[in-house]
Parts: structure tokens; sequence; C-alpha cells
């Protein structure tokens, strides 16, 4: 737990381009006025480098891919020291020859890096070519473990993640004091409205689900804009936005537009969880003995 | 799966009084008139024969317990019979002198017993003192485990069940066509508006998020109306209804308001459940290898 147990959180949500130094520059300007309206962590969407070059397999987006520390690393490192905030960025890591990961990197106040997390769950779907580019994260030690900062321990985990209960769960187990969502989610441009809401809702839903079961604060961030496909096969990603902030009851704190560019900022109380974990001692109740199976594939 | 893919489900909203007969009586006619519309599967509230006596812990409630079979069963069998309806009720089981469960059974259509659940995870804060009457469920085989019927594997679950998202995943693991949670929750009637909300909010939530993680169909039914604390030492709980049928997307299909007595219907398709996994394929990424510490209490 922090020592602080009140930090003001920002969200930053904004459209990509290809070029990376733009895509940085402008999140840098973001940073800095969340800084000075006094945000203690600012989240990034996933990839905010560059555009979602995942929507379909080639070889050019490879060069985008940097080591960690590497450029954006830098980068992130200078604007955490000289706005004096924690941030948690994303990076398209080439860890080896031939070894990419999806990467969540978190820097402190005074600029120095904190940690990583390589997104242990990769999609693939239409539009979402994910397997192609990313190896799944090996964390060699817990999985899921939050990444310890002096404003609290940032159970960080990235887009697809967000699908899967065990891993909020995991991340909670391990001391997590919020959830963290870098995303990047959107419309199929072929689906009718009825269905592209279903998604949404579904989204937004399913995240908060994570804060109510496990008492906890939940950052999502999600880009927004509509990214065409390089190859012209589909009509490209109407990415949703939606991003948002939720309280560690699953409320909403603060909420962006499908559309814009939005900074979201929000108060959270690190220490209403433990309160919460009294109220409704969801932990005190699980029955470890009988969740077995829950490490079998398919029984 | 079930050979037909479309069921019309029925969840029976009430109130409850002290007398079980009154109450069964009451459902009777209930279940009769959902069955005259077409209804597959009538899902009855937890503890519906009584009124929640766990309010506070006395020996006197223990005297309504009783076996399984035994009136309450043979009651809803001869019901299921009746209207040729697959009936989920619930009992205040005295397995042996005791032992008492808190426990869900389910009929055929042709009034055959299928199965029972126990209910696994037991609450207990003040209003709602399960602990003193419950024995937590101690299923032999496996401890998450749908019960088969005519019209389908039902992932019958109950209450307090519905915070863990293990519970519901464990049974979409072992192949439940839908999720049950008869239930009886509501508010305490010290909290005020905005946390009355949050808890409802909460509690719809996060059973739409067991619907989304797995892909399935969620029938939630709980108890509506205000009951006194026979101690007289709280102001009793208004128990808050709101009872839903979620599709397997999350989308509430059909809800009913937090004061009234409603039976809710709606059409399940559960060839929906099978399409969804290939667009959103959850249960293919899974990383079971890492997944280890959830069967921990704490780390």
């Amino acid at each position: 737990m922090a020592k602080n147990t009140v930090i003001t959180v920002a969200a930053i949500q904004q459209t990509c381009q290809s070029q990376k130094q733009h895509n940085l520059n402008r999140s840098k300007d973001k940073i800095k006025a969340a800084a000075a309206k006094g945000a203690d962590l600012v989240v990034l969407q996933e990839l905010h480098g560059t555009a979602y070059f995942c929507q379909s397999e080639s070889l050019t987006p490879f060069d985008l891919a940097e080591p960690i520390p590497g450029p954006t690393s830098h980068f992130l490192s200078a604007c955490a020291k000289e706005y004096q905030v924690v941030i948690v960025g994303s990076v398209f890591e080439k860890r080896s020859s031939g070894v990419y990961h999806n990467t969540a990197v978190v820097f402190d106040k005074d600029g120095s890096f904190k940690g990583l997390y390589r997104k242990m769950h990769i999609p693939d779907d239409p539009g979402f070519h994910e397997k192609y580019y990313f190896t799944p994260g090996d964390h060699d030690n817990i999985a899921f473990s939050p990444i310890a900062t002096s404003i609290g321990k940032l159970g960080v985990l990235v887009c697809w993640d967000q699908w899967y209960p065990e891993a909020a769960r995991l991340m909670a187990l391990a001391g997590a004091d919020i959830l963290l969502y870098p995303t990047a989610i959107g419309w199929d441009l072929n689906d009718n409205h009825d269905e592209k809401q279903r998604q949404l809702d579904a989204w937004i839903t399913v995240q908060r689900s994570h804060a109510i079961t496990n008492h906890l604060p939940v950052v999502s961030v999600n880009r927004v804009g509509h990214e065409a496909d390089s190859t012209g096969a589909t009509k490209g990603i109407q990415f949703w936005g939606n991003s948002f902030i939720s309280g560690p009851q699953g409320e909403i704190l603060s909420q962006a537009s499908d559309a814009e560019e939005e900074t979201l900022m929000a108060q959270i109380d690190y220490s209403r969880s433990n309160t919460l974990r009294q109220i409704w001692p969801f932990f005190r109740d699980r029955r470890i003995e009988a969740y077995g199976n829950i490490l079998k594939r398919s029984l």
C-alpha cells in the first residue's frame, strides 16, 4: 500500500498516426497538462507510439519495434522526471532476434524505470492479428505481479487481458492497489449498431467487474479514431474510445466519449479497497480447494 | 448441449412470508402461468419457501430445514410434472444431524430429480448470518458441475457465488449451457441512496460479466420486498429485486423492478455461445500455466 492513500489518476485517450515521434510529442503535451492539474499517475493507451499496425500481417511494422530500454523508454522516463508523474506507457518491444512483445513500461516520478509487463493474453481475430507480432509474456517470477512505485503497486495488464478474470484476480492476490488496462479496441465497421453497442457494453462491464470482484479501482485507456487497414482489405477499425476510471465498487468516476481525444482525471482513495473487503469480504470465502479445474484448458 | 438450442426461460421474483406452504402455493401459481406462456425452465429465488431467516442467529429457523427429497422437493417435482417445465428450486436442507445446507434442486419436465447444488460460498455479514446456518457445499466429484436436464446443462450457483468469477468459469469449463443464480440480496436501510445504487449496480454488473467472460446466458432471480428482523435489532432488509435475464454478451434481455413481484420471460438461444466463442475466443488464450496462484488464499 502506498504511503499516501489518495492519488490523482489521468487517462490519456488519443488518436495515433504512423509517425512515432509525432505521437510521443503529442502524448508529452497531454502528460504535461495532466501533471499541471495534479496527476500523480498518467496511463497511456496500448501501443500509443504507433498506428495499430496489427490490422494486417506484414514485415514492415517490425521496423517499429525497439528494445527496452530504447527510444520510447528514454522519452517516457524523461517526461516522468520533468513532470514528476508516474507514467505507464506501452512499447512494441524487440526482446531479441525474432522475439517481440506487447509491453507496458512503468517510470516513477524521478524518471526511474520500475518494471515492465509483457501482455500475457494475445488476441488474434480479423483486424487484430496480434499473434503474428507478439510472443505472449513469459515472466520468470510471478506472471501477474504488480509493479511497485512511489504511488502504489500498479496492476498493469494490457487489452485482451481484460477479458480474463483470472488475470485481475492474480494481480489482486499479489497485492495490486489498482488495475490498469492500456487498450486498443474498436469496432469492425461491418457490424451493425446493436452489435457494436453490445461489444462496447461488454468491454466496459467486464472491466468494472474486475473492480467489483477484487475491490480495486480500474483505469482503462483506449485509443480513439478511425485507422485504415494499410492493405485495403477491410474498412479499418473505428477505435471506440470510452476510456474510463472506475472506483473499487465498479462505479464509473470518469468516462470519455467514443470519438474525441480526452484526458480523464479522477481521485482514487486506496483505503476504500480495504474497507470494502470488510463490508463484502469476498476474499475470505474463496473455495480454493475446489478451484483446481481453473488450471485446465478444457474438462 | 441440448438438442433444442432455443429455450424459454422464466425467472420468478416474489415476496416471501413465514408460512412455507403459502409461499410454495404462490410460487406454484406463478409456475403455472409461466408454463402456460411457454416456459421450458423456471428459476425460483433462493430460499423461496421461507422468509430470509438468516437476518439473525436463532435456533427457531432450523425447524424449517428438511431433507432432500422432502416436502419441498416433492412439491416442486409435482409442479414440474404437472406443468411440464424444468424447475430450479431452493431448499434449506437438513443433510444430517447438525449439517445443513443452502441447496438448489433441479427437476425435469417429467418431475424427475436431476441433481442438486449445495452453495459453495457462504456469506456472513450483518443481516446475512449464513455461516451460522449453512455448511459450505462439499461436492464429492466436481464441485462446480452443471446439472444435465432435457433442456440443457444448468450451471446452478447460488447468491454469494455470484461474486466469484472462479465459480462461473468452472461451470463454463464443465460444460454449462447457462448460468443460474437464485439469490436473496437487499439493502441495509442504514445505507444512503448512493451506496445502495453502487451495490445494486455492482450486483448486476458482476453477473453480466460472468455471461461475457464465459459467453453464457445468465438468469439471476432475487427476492423482493421488505422483511423485518425478527429480533428487532435492525431495520430489516429491503430485498432489491432487479432479477434479470442476460444473453451471452451480457446484454440484458429482461429485468424486473426493485419493488414488485414479477415473472420475467426470455428466449435463450444456446447456439450463440458457440458463435461468440469463435468471434472473441477467450477460451483459446487462457494462460493456464500461469494461473497457479489462483489456488492460493493469499500471496
